[in-house]
């Protein structure tokens, strides 16, 4: 038996937990994704176990990476099921007496603890006939199986006498799959959608002074312990789950199998404590440090903890979700948020998480195939929302926050998409040299992604190339012409696509003739490509540095956006969609992200005066807008304007004075916050030979130390606000140059310490 | 066995049903309330039974009346609980064969038949093995015994053979109550709050060619029957439930006993049969026929459906919530929706169902005065939101569109709801002349509701009466002085209160003895009374004959509604909550509410000077307000600005371009759609010796036939567009008079028909 008083204990350092007391009926479901705990393959949300729940007040459940099904026939899309959580104990004493609850009790308090990756919560209930019991429970879903879940609970009778039942199981057992099969302690079902089959298995024990205490079987997962409780008794509760599912595990019975018995066998101590150690090898290589600023710590830290929860590292065929497995909203749909927002942290800190994203796009490639063919071009253009099997996946229709139903475009017209996996792939290739899969996935995706765009861009009467009937990442505006965004990104992806055939090529000859054999691509081909980056508009205004938003943008009516600084919804709400399509008013960062993500395609002035430009004009409609702002402003040196957009980003996911994430807490504003500190104020670049730096850390910030990995090395990273140092350290891996404000340095000798003066 | 070709079938009238094909996700938790099926103690929301229903999306829920829970330490509001459905039914082959769904076929239809009360659905099922199911299945909750629940399924094998599984269950049992028994066909429950007992129990058989099937019982309310499916079956199932709760019954566990004992006596048929009955009695005494406009037919049917179905005049101690028993949003709770907008039909339709509403207010008094004491004053003040003690159950805080968490004042200082339910009390006086209930309950409400509204208006140094700080319906203006609906209500209720001391003394001087005695009311408090009355300012402006809706109004930001034309959100959500606060923009209804409550009390200028100022300003911010404007309208004469109103108003539950209905329908724009068309286009009022009649219908309507009731007698009334004629039959009943348009008319033999002309 492990010792409660460690396992469930809270890390005492406060930046490392989130606690919240009590429980607030309006604010629950919120709470529930921010408390989740997920391993990338399960998310549970963090609903309370031991009371009541009225059912359909924010129910908690679980998420399974992959295990979609469809339901409706109207808008027949995937959607994440949701399991009912298995995590449910409830106590009662004989039958006319009041049950137990913690409902009642002011002191319930639940504590995400960021470090160990694990939920605790405590309560004290009370009978009327005088028990009064407290409660502490912990759960977890483990980092190092990730097929396994574990809840433990230690019951101290504190006062009173009396005979107690605890009964535990699911929420219910049908959730919309089809049984197959239903044991006492085992189940399988099947999704009629590609008939995903999903398997659960459980082992509960309630001990009590070390002895097991019998339990009834109430039917599957069902179970019942009966004692007599006096005070002074303290109780032991351990419940192992395991979760297999087809779109992860070859045969799920098989693996729930392995995976129970490997937790039996373990212990329930030995469970935590690999776990544990999982999540400290996560930290070591992820973890960000802010002296100065505890927000801004807290901030990074949470966003740290759900990114790394978020992956899986062991399966290809799933990717993350934009609120990851913390909620329903977008029913665990994939869109560029991962690719844009989220594979940096993993390219830098996680490659081997990286890769698997990667690799979803790149089994998912027929799918893009099709989807370009059937809009009539070549190549590949991946889903706007994507589920588990790349084929497009976002609904004709959606709820807007005015409660009407309207049409929704995107999954025909929002094409970026096209451009920004190609994105990830390049930047992922960069910061791992990742040769292999390069070679056998990577090339393939930006070979094809620059087919298409070659494709999609038209050679029209001014002699130029153009791409019409769009929407940008600004979705105010549907159906317009050449978005500088999606322009200027599409020729980077074309000659990233050039840039590798003459790589393969070169240095891979063979791969090279295979793949080119395959694709049919011949020179002649590579040319046309190579015609229509270099003729492709931008609509950069050479005279004043301007790049148009899209064909006509300027023309539209300048609303003056502080003008309704007041209302908290998005403008589109305020003014109407159509009054809305015909303003300069901006969703989310457009022009801006292509500052954020091609620096090195705008000079300092320009990048300034389409900042000053755009930021005004900016509504900031998605969650995705801010922290694209505060890494461009933190990339430009604008660090006070950056952490302004950092810390307003941050509150999204754990403000509470706005009750906007019951669906799940979002991922991309997450990632996002890694980025601006990495990106933004450390000033991190990718560089042939090493990685540069560019540190402008906002002014209250005394230091920012982070890890990150680069071509197999491992680096432990610490910049100085009070004499702009920064320490570099080669924890393990080849020599590498650090380039500091332009500077070069080597770092040669793995554990040695540098530190280099960023003062110019 | 029922003969399923009955049964089954719906009515064939299409102005009688509710018919809708298909499944679409988006819409699904909005049709869900609009196909309930509701007899005031039970409502069962109109989901899917016979199909997988993923968790979480819309899962269908009952509620029973009163039956209250809290959850929640921060907030601890009292909530209806959701019940889970007792109707799920789940067919499904042998292992490794998919079970059959119907969520994949195009066929499934589902009709609410408003005549018979009922929700019939259809669908066909399929297996990979070639089996085809044609699946039909029948619901109702009885109106003849409130605590019976039927459900009928035919299951017709249309080809293939093979093993089916028909499993059966609740959606779950544990729904944040105490589980007091579980046991295989019956269950109690009890709440931690006021301890109220629930108890279900459920009778379930499946025949084949009228041999019954042995079911397997998988645990509590779980079973599975197991047959060989071959074409040509016919298989009938039929579950009885029975539900009981300590807040109607006394003894919930005798109660379900009874029932289903009642049921299973009887047969599904005559249960059926009885139900049947039960409704066609309500239809005869409710319908409402419009010849020559389908959608207003439509609108008013589904408004006297819902309106039959959300009432029990068998339980005095619950009341209508602000969406019946069709949905949990606003918890259940009752507002002044059900004075203002409901009792006027329930009076006159449905006299025994207004009664115990009123007494439900009665009974909940004491916690009146201890509001009125609580803010300092005498007498009696109701809870802005009452459940089912009265006490006072508005949340501090709720959820704004823009999902900020707001503050929520209007439990405390809303207090208009102090005049309308004795405007309630005293109309439903009028129309049913019931002594009993005025001396015995309806007497005090008005004489507490009196006196709160004299200690409530303050003398100030201008020689006249305030009310200072109060929240008209106008909730967009917090903190308001002397708001013209609350000060002309509070006067009409100071009236009626000394009126009712008046009636009392003259006609039963002992009862008003014991009354003026128990309530310690002398005369010089009734002249005080009286005082307040006769200077209580009312903000009417006599040069121009607009009230000013509150002191300062006049003086506020005009904006112009009409440039906000575009959006179709609150505008307290386009502008800010604080400039719409600043500004003449009117939330709903509030100087128009009088002009449609309180007709006499204007003159046509008046009427029409206030009409025209007030309703550019009104955003409708409220389900309240359109039908209230069509209601003042339609009294004025303006039949076609009405109308236009009316069907805005109706669009609210049956338009399927906005879906907003998730958490239930809205009876206050139900009710007032019917009080349009009795009270606005043909132009009701109660006159002492009869009723008063002044037609005004719409063009497009032929004719407008409906029932009523009045002081014992029940009438048929029917107005004619053509030649401007009413006929009226004296159903049953005593003579009396019919005031058609300012001519007296006797009717004074029942079963006789009499036509008048309303040509002047």
């Amino acid at each position: 038996m492990p010792r409660a008083d460690q396992v469930l204990e809270p890390t005492s350092d406060p930046a490392w937990v989130l606690e919240q007391v009590g429980y607030d009926a309006l604010r629950d479901s919120s709470r529930q994704s921010r408390f989740t705990v997920s391993n990338g393959f399960l998310g549970v949300r963090g609903g309370r176990t031991v009371n009541r729940q009225l059912h359909g007040l924010g129910t908690p459940y679980m998420l399974v990476a992959g295990l979609f099904e469809t339901i409706g026939t109207d808008q027949p899309i995937p959607g994440l099921v949701q399991v009912p959580s298995w995590l449910r104990a409830h106590l009662s004493t004989p039958a006319g007496v009041p049950a137990l609850h913690s409902d009642d009790s002011h002191i319930h308090r639940r504590t995400l603890d960021l470090r160990r990756g694990v939920l605790l919560t405590e309560g004290r209930l009370s009978s009327p006939s005088g028990l009064v019991i407290s409660v502490r429970v912990l759960r977890l879903v483990s980092m190092s199986d990730r097929s396994s879940g574990l809840q433990l609970i230690q019951f101290e009778i504190e006062a009173g006498a009396g005979e107690v039942t605890l009964q535990t199981g699911f929420d219910g057992l049908d959730f919309g799959l089809n049984v197959d099969r239903l044991d006492e302690d085992r189940g399988v079902w099947h999704t009629t959608r590609l008939s995903h089959r999903l398997a659960i298995a459980d082992l509960a024990t309630l001990t009590l002074d070390g002895a097991t205490i019998e339990a009834n079987s109430l039917g599957p997962f069902s179970r019942a312990w009966k004692w007599h409780a006096r005070a002074g008794q303290i109780l032991w509760f351990e419940r192992m789950v395991a979760v297999a599912c087809s779109s992860r595990d070859v045969d799920p019975i098989q693996a729930v199998e392995t995976s129970l018995h490997k937790s039996r066998t373990l212990g329930s101590r030995n469970c935590v404590s690999r776990h544990e150690a999982a999540w400290t090898e996560r930290w070591r290589c992820s973890d960000v440090r802010v002296e100065g600023d505890p927000g801004a710590q807290q901030a990074l830290r949470f966003a740290c903890y759900h990114l790394n929860g978020a992956a899986d590292p062991g399966n290809e065929y799933v990717s993350i979700a934009a609120r990851g497995l913390t909620g329903n909203d977008y029913h665990g749909h994939v869109f560029w948020d991962t690719e844009i927002f989220l594979l940096p942290f993993y390219s830098l800190t996680w490659p081997e998480a990286a890769r698997v994203l990667l690799m979803y796009r790149f089994h998912t490639l027929d799918q893009a195939r099709a989807k370009a063919r059937r809009l009539g071009y070549r190549g590949a253009l991946y889903a706007w929302e994507s589920a588990d099997t790349g084929a497009e996946a976002t609904p004709e229709h959606a709820i807007a926050a005015d409660r009407q139903v309207v049409d929704i475009l995107c999954g025909t017209l929002e094409q970026h998409i096209g451009a920004d996996v190609a994105y990830a792939v390049w930047q992922y290739w960069q910061a791992t040299g990742d040769e292999a899969f390069l070679r056998d996935a990577g090339a393939e995706i930006l070979l094809e992604s620059g087919r298409f765009w070659s494709s999609r861009a038209i050679l029209e009467g001014d002699g130029l190339c153009h791409i019409q009937q769009v929407i940008g990442p600004d979705e105010y505006h549907e159906r317009v012409d050449d978005n500088a965004y999606t322009n200027v990104m599409a020729r980077w992806t074309i000659r990233r696509a050039i840039e590798t055939a003459t790589l393969l090529r070169s240095r891979w000859p063979e791969c090279w003739s295979v793949l080119a054999g395959r694709l049919v691509i011949d020179d002649s081909e590579l040319a046309q490509w190579s015609t229509v980056a270099d003729t492709i508009v931008t609509g950069l205004d050479v005279a004043t540095g301007l790049y148009e938003q899209f064909g006509g943008f300027f023309g539209l009516d300048p609303i003056d956006l502080s003008q309704y600084a007041g209302p908290s919804v998005p403008i589109d709400v305020v003014l109407g969609r159509e009054r809305t399509a015909a303003s300069q008013i901006v969703k989310q960062a457009d022009v801006v992200a292509l500052l954020a993500l091609l620096p090195d395609e705008f000079d300092a002035s320009t990048a300034a005066v389409n900042f000053d430009y755009y930021e005004p004009r900016c509504s900031h409609g998605s969650s995705l807008s801010r922290t694209m702002h505060a890494l461009a402003a933190a990339r430009m040196g604008s660090s006070s304007v950056a952490l302004s957009f950092f810390r307003e980003s941050a509150e999204i996911d754990l403000g509470d004075t706005k009750v906007a994430v019951d669906g799940g807490i979002h991922m991309a504003a997450l990632g996002g916050s890694w980025l601006t500190a990495i990106f933004g104020f450390a000033g991190l670049s990718l560089l042939p030979a090493g990685l540069g730096f560019e540190p402008q850390l906002p002014s209250g910030w005394e230091s920012l130390s982070f890890s990150v990995q680069w071509r197999g090395r491992q680096l432990s990273i610490s910049i100085r606000q009070s004499d702009g140092t920064l320490d570099a350290t080669l924890d393990a891996g080849e020599p590498m140059l650090i380039v500091l404000c332009g500077k070069q340095h080597e770092i040669s000798r793995a554990g040695e310490t540098r530190t280099f003066s960023s003062r110019r």
